[in-house]
């Protein structure tokens, strides 16, 4: 803008905010890039440490943790072998993907909850014609095993019900059998109450928004930042902005409302971003953290456990002890520190 | 580490995060390095707004705002002109500067508190020889007009201190005139009860740390973290660790933890951090959101103040107007947006 400018619009500020989210998205890449030597070798180390995963989850902050009930635990814990987190659009493209896009794989052991060794998860980072922007994603079918449902089918139902609307071609769609199905089952829940496995169900926090209405919208998006960037060019003059300057709020809102209550896991995107963002990059100080905890717990601060009895032990923590330990379960060498269980 | 390894030591972890750390300060390089032309677009911008910089500090978060008292709050609204951050290694050496020390400056209008036209605090990410790093900073002088002391003496009795202590070359120094004054005037004050003000007389969060002593501590880290990295490459040996390798905490702790107690603001660090890491990049959506905020305002949320009597004006703001009047006091175009000066 020019320095002789007199005044200054919310537009000339939002053009400015673009310039930022611009640096912020180039950052994103150039982290993506210049740490994955970091996150190979990590991913080498840590498969030597059965317990290396399920001690980082206990150690998650709040805001994941809380969506983590006992039953989910007891799986992490036993069965977890490893996570792993890809940015897939820069996977893609490195130099013109969006960085927030993400998917998150987990893998098991063989286990009697379900029979999927991985389950992978997909957020794309995506534009509503409205400009709402964030994550969606299709529901992953969980194959649990015959009374091992630990989400009481509303994974199976999120799965049912986009299938179906993909079929009729309507993601928004009421009028289907698995809508109602799904609809009277979540009077009750919210995904804050349920099993972080209907997690593997979330679709988005408000719609479902297609690869094509996000192309499209980011298209529309784009000639709109050129415009504002243009009208700083020309700022003495009194550059009116065009259709596609002012149309933020002119939209299907009052549609959208209403379809965020058929979602199974509504803070799903916020777990996706706190998994992406700080479990994943900060697992080995969780890790160490556990290991800390470890050290000073106490059988007050133990829950219930059968493999409890050899607990006490104050020693320092070896790890060489530890992975030597690398039966199918989850490692519980005797001279091994007593896992912190306890939930904050 | 090689692949068939088949132990994991803590120290391999260690190399691990001293990967990703490595990682961090060279994305904060970068960073600061692209954001630039952004930035000084900003600053541009954002001159003509004179409520532009009391208005973002209104809405800094409790992190922040907890340790801005009523006074400063009306020295701040009424005579803060702009603030900047440098990240002053950077500024020298953008390669190999390390991007954690920052330079934060306060531009005031002439105003009734104090002569100073500007005050510039500097921060210097040092390391200790134990281990410890964090910022550490010189107690800036301000020049208060007699009588509108807003610290009562913490600052300047930080300052004499850190003067004395210079002067006998002892940062530690207990024995002095200056410290048994400032110890008296700290009993009942920390920075979270005091003014804003105070923080300009930081120090440490533990003790003072001179560049000498971080430059051999921090080569002496270095050998550390390159005697890790050849560890792993010769990982199937049993390398011992040399002398360097094991003196994390074989040090003067004990002496270190009383030298707090002469802290005139102990959450300086944290201050710092928050100014340069969140008010800084984020000071135009504070301050759209304290548009907002102004636009919904309503008279029994705003705390006395002499120039409200044309509140009421519910329109949407039109920051041309506003801008437009840029005579020397605050901003209070009478058919502008009534500012919200209510405190969370």
């Amino acid at each position: 803008m020019a320095d002789d400018n007199p005044t200054i619009s919310y537009e000339d500020l939002a053009s400015i905010e673009d310039d930022f989210e611009e640096v912020d998205t180039e950052i994103m890449r150039k982290q993506y890039e210049i740490s994955q030597p970091a996150y190979e070798k990590r991913a080498q180390a840590v498969a030597k440490i059965p317990t290396f995963w399920p001690l980082v989850f206990e150690q998650a902050p709040p805001e994941i943790d809380q969506y983590i009930q006992p039953a989910d635990s007891q799986i992490i814990n036993e069965h977890l072998e490893s996570i792993e987190v890809n940015r897939i659009e820069l996977d893609e493209d490195s130099s013109s993907g969006n960085p927030r896009s993400i998917r998150i794989t987990f893998d098991f052991k063989p286990n009697e909850y379900f029979s999927d060794k991985s389950l992978s998860k997909t957020f794309w980072y995506r534009r509503a014609a409205d400009g709402w922007t964030g994550l969606v994603s299709e529901p992953v079918k969980v194959h649990w095993k015959k009374g091992k449902d630990t989400t009481e089918g509303l994974n199976d139902g999120a799965h049912a019900l986009f299938a179906a609307r993909k079929k009729v071609g309507d993601m928004a769609g009421k009028g289907l059998p698995e809508y109602t199905a799904l609809a009277k089952k979540l009077e009750h829940w919210n995904g804050s109450n349920t099993s972080f496995f209907t997690w593997f169900g979330f679709v988005s926090g408000r719609r479902y928004v297609s690869a094509e209405e996000s192309k499209q919208a980011t298209e529309h998006y784009q000639r709109k930042k050129s415009a504002r960037k243009d009208d700083e060019q020309i700022a003495e003059t009194d550059a009116k902005d065009d259709d596609d300057n002012d149309d933020d709020d002119d939209d299907d809102d009052a549609e959208d409302q209403d379809d965020q209550v058929v979602e199974v896991h509504e803070a799903g995107e916020d777990l996706a971003v706190g998994i992406a963002e700080d479990i994943w990059p900060n697992a080995i100080k969780y890790f160490t953290q556990a290991q800390e905890m470890g050290d000073m717990s106490d059988p007050e601060f133990e829950e219930d456990d059968e493999d409890d009895e050899e607990e006490g032990d104050d020693e320092p923590i070896d790890i060489r002890r530890l992975v030597q330990d690398t039966g199918n379960g989850r490692s519980r060498a005797s001279d091994g520190p007593p896992a912190k269980r306890v939930k904050r």
